[in-house]
């Protein structure tokens, strides 16, 4: 047997597996975050390891995913003591711990351990460790000003994502339903609307007025996918915006859930980026206490709102967790969610018990307190000073402009490119942003999203970037890639 | 806005969510491992925690699920030590840390720290770190005797169920792609069949002969189905065998890989089992090493071999760890399940660094090996004890005939009931089998799965019990087992 050759597999007609007897929504399932450029930024990182010499000296810049931790962001210490001792609880026995661990590091570990029977190394209930739903429901208690959170609406999850598949999977029935999804969006909807066999019912929104959210543009979507005998299901929502960077309005959520509920929707909240804004005057409003507030008008909206430990100001991505909660959710359909969940068995422990610190975290007068409000704060401040720094420079390069980075991770700017760089995009046979995030990979090392990975308004281009680059790579970063923007509309404009 | 009231909801004929607007395939799904025996079951652990009497004493004893930890299991040390290094590693500077964490331990921590860019907070590729990968390969190429495992070929995971939706989830295009599945088979298959919206093609098992694999019986399905217009395209083989504790012989194995690569079928091999065997003159043959043996008469074979962190000696159930190694994946093809992982980012990093020490343990002469060693060998000596145990005391039963366990974590007894119970079950709308299980809750304590949510051969029943229960428990379980059973033969001879 020859081990993954595709010569020996091309002799026979029979064989068993080739990408044309796959499924066909797995082929139709695109996800540009992780997609062609990444893969060729692997190549020269590659090439680089074995000493070759590229432009851009020893490294590439992932500048492509929200991944803060690979790019050197601390992870914030109570967490990391606490998780540890639920790994190797033999550590609390032993005389030295005392001056390792904090009291109340000890304690909170102590806490779970007790709770969950088994530690992290044991299948927990399939919607997730009692104590870990009881503590992320006090989390979101708090957040949203003493409206009562319950612990049985709570799905624990091995990340946002997880949670998407799980809820668009057990909502959809075929291409006849169709899911309100924003332009641009997260790829992750995309994907998931073409694994699960669903609709994508695209509404624009206003980059000229900062990536607003208009509901007249979500009315005649849906009723125009409705008079095409469409059965419209679900609106999504991404706040803090992901590529998009923008922070709703509380008025405009009041008129989101006002809609949804009017037109019979599901709501799905994204709010990953809860804790990440970067603007004086705007604050996050989860979609939860609005509605909530809303009394009457929005008693039979049903609600799923989404967060994660990935992002905020922990970025424990490699650890997957998150939890979603859902709002109005009938019995037999959590009955249905919860075998949906079982086939899985749980998520991972230590996830879990991270995302349940994330909302439920040391509190003043608590010994791990002030290093935990310190840790957080300066990821916090320094994460706005990038996101100035970085949109700021976007906005010199001619033929740029971008939005304000109001929170989230991100930065769109819009491209407008040299007719010449479009033909030879053409001629290469990709969309002119993707041509151009290749030739930045190529020449600088800095790996970017394309706008057409996350869909855009027809005729315009954009690239996302992170604004995860360290404080004292960034200004570097913003000078590479200004150089290189320079040297690119300069060689197009020409060549037109 | 009311939260989770049903009588708000039932208002609203318009309701964006209801089991009747729900996907089809996820209502088909079924999940017994955690069907209704165990939602009771935890009804009842509530109603013991509120103080209720209840005749079998303060506990429920879950023998539904292979959950060692659960259940008293002690982990892993050096396992432990090491996530608790990786996710703590500022343990390392800490003046005390070698007075608590050997030599190797702190080595190996080092290995995957300095190994993978962020640690266990960042994502990786989504095919897995390649440290982790790298040391999945050698630890797999050490068990087949030097048959070389190349890292490429390694998919890391969130367990081995995560592997199967994977798998399942590109291979199937619709319900005229079948699936060869063992009867009694683990409900994952059924399952996620249902999902992927594919047609699960049953094998009997022969229960005569300790629960043989016959081919001739694989091949009159085939025929069969193929008569019918169906593709069949996989074959799914679990050894050790779960539901039912069987062990193939190499002999076996040869014949299954010759068949798959004769029918053009895709072999999934379920081997998360492969470190419990418990009987002399039984071992573990890996498909990988039997289908290489044979040469040029396996060079078509696509095998797909899942193993998983959460059974063998370790059962590191909550961590979620695993990795599909596959044969002859055409490159195309592993574009598409490369892209498909990347949809949920990454595998849980802490799961993929133990997912590497379970492939590559301490080595003879590390300081930490007489501890794993003793700790694996005292492990497996006690399931062994456990397996036999629980079998001789199954088969001493009256009606009742129990394959011995030679693998797995499992016993599956065949129950031959009164006629009573069939028209007690009956009237209770439920499998005779499922009507046992509950009764044995009710009165017990003791959680079981019944065989119908296996699948089983027409008129016959059983139920499906772990090996599990602690050494010290186990002889007190098999007693209430019994006494049981004899109440019940009891109850309903006389009904009947």
């Amino acid at each position: 047997m020859t081990v993954s050759t595709d010569e020996a597999l091309a002799k026979s007609d029979a064989f068993p597996l080739s990408e044309k007897n796959i499924s066909a929504q797995v082929r139709a399932a695109q996800y540009a975050v992780r997609g062609e450029i990444v893969i060729r930024a692997g190549e020269l990182e590659e090439e680089l390891k074995k000493g070759k010499k590229l432009p851009y000296g020893d490294s590439i810049l992932y500048c492509n995913i929200g991944n803060p931790q690979q790019l050197g962001q601390v992870p914030i210490t109570f967490f990391r003591q606490v998780l540890a001792l639920c790994d190797y609880p033999e550590m609390m026995a032993n005389p030295h711990a005392d001056k390792i661990f904090p009291k109340d590091v000890l304690k909170r570990a102590k806490e779970y351990l007790a709770a969950i029977p088994g530690g992290t190394g044991a299948y927990t209930s399939s919607q997730g460790a009692p104590i870990c739903r009881e503590h992320v429901a006090a989390g979101i208690t708090h957040r949203d000003h003493g409206i009562k959170s319950d612990p049985g609406n709570i799905f624990m999850s091995d990340g946002a994502s997880q949670s998407v598949h799980t809820i668009l999977r057990m909502l959809l029935r075929g291409t006849q339903d169709a899911v309100l999804t924003p332009i641009p969006q997260y790829p992750l909807y995309s994907a998931a609307l073409a694994l699960y066999n669903g609709t994508l019912l695209p509404y624009y929104l206003d980059e000229q007025n900062q990536w607003a959210l208009r509901l007249d543009e979500c009315k005649s979507q849906v009723d125009k996918a409705r008079s095409e005998g469409q059965n419209v299901r679900a609106l999504i929502v991404i706040n803090p915006g992901n590529p998009t960077g923008s922070v709703l309005s509380e008025e405009n959520q009041k008129e989101i859930v006002k809609f949804c509920v009017r037109e019979s929707l599901v709501l799905l909240a994204d709010e990953v980026y809860q804790d990440n804004i970067y603007i004086a005057g705007k604050t996050f409003h989860s979609f939860k206490r609005v509605a909530v507030e809303l009394g009457k008008e929005a008693e039979q909206l049903v609600l799923v709102s989404m967060h994660s430990i990935s992002k905020g100001f922990y970025g424990e991505c490699g650890r997957r967790g998150g939890y979603m909660e859902i709002i109005n959710l009938p019995a037999d359909v959590k009955a249905q969610l919860i075998k949906l969940s079982s086939i899985n068995l749980c998520s991972n422990v230590n996830g879990q018990i991270c995302t349940a610190m994330m909302m439920n975290p040391p509190k003043e007068g608590e010994e791990s307190y002030e290093l935990f409000a310190k840790e957080r704060q300066g990821l916090l401040d320094s994460l706005k000073r990038r996101a100035k720094l970085l949109v700021t420079a976007l906005n010199k390069l001619e033929g740029v402009t971008c939005n304000e980075a109001e929170g989230a991770l991100y930065a769109m700017p819009q491209l407008k490119l040299p007719a010449g760089a479009a033909k030879a995009a053409e001629e290469s046979g990709k969309p002119v942003d993707f041509f151009y995030c290749k030739a930045l990979l190529e020449s600088t090392g800095i790996v970017t999203v394309p706008g057409s990975g996350f869909k855009q308004a027809e005729n315009t281009y954009h690239f996302r970037t992170t604004i995860l680059p360290p404080e004292d790579q960034i200004e570097e970063v913003t000078e590479r890639l200004s150089k290189f923007h320079a040297e690119f509309m300069k060689k197009y404009s020409n060549s037109s």
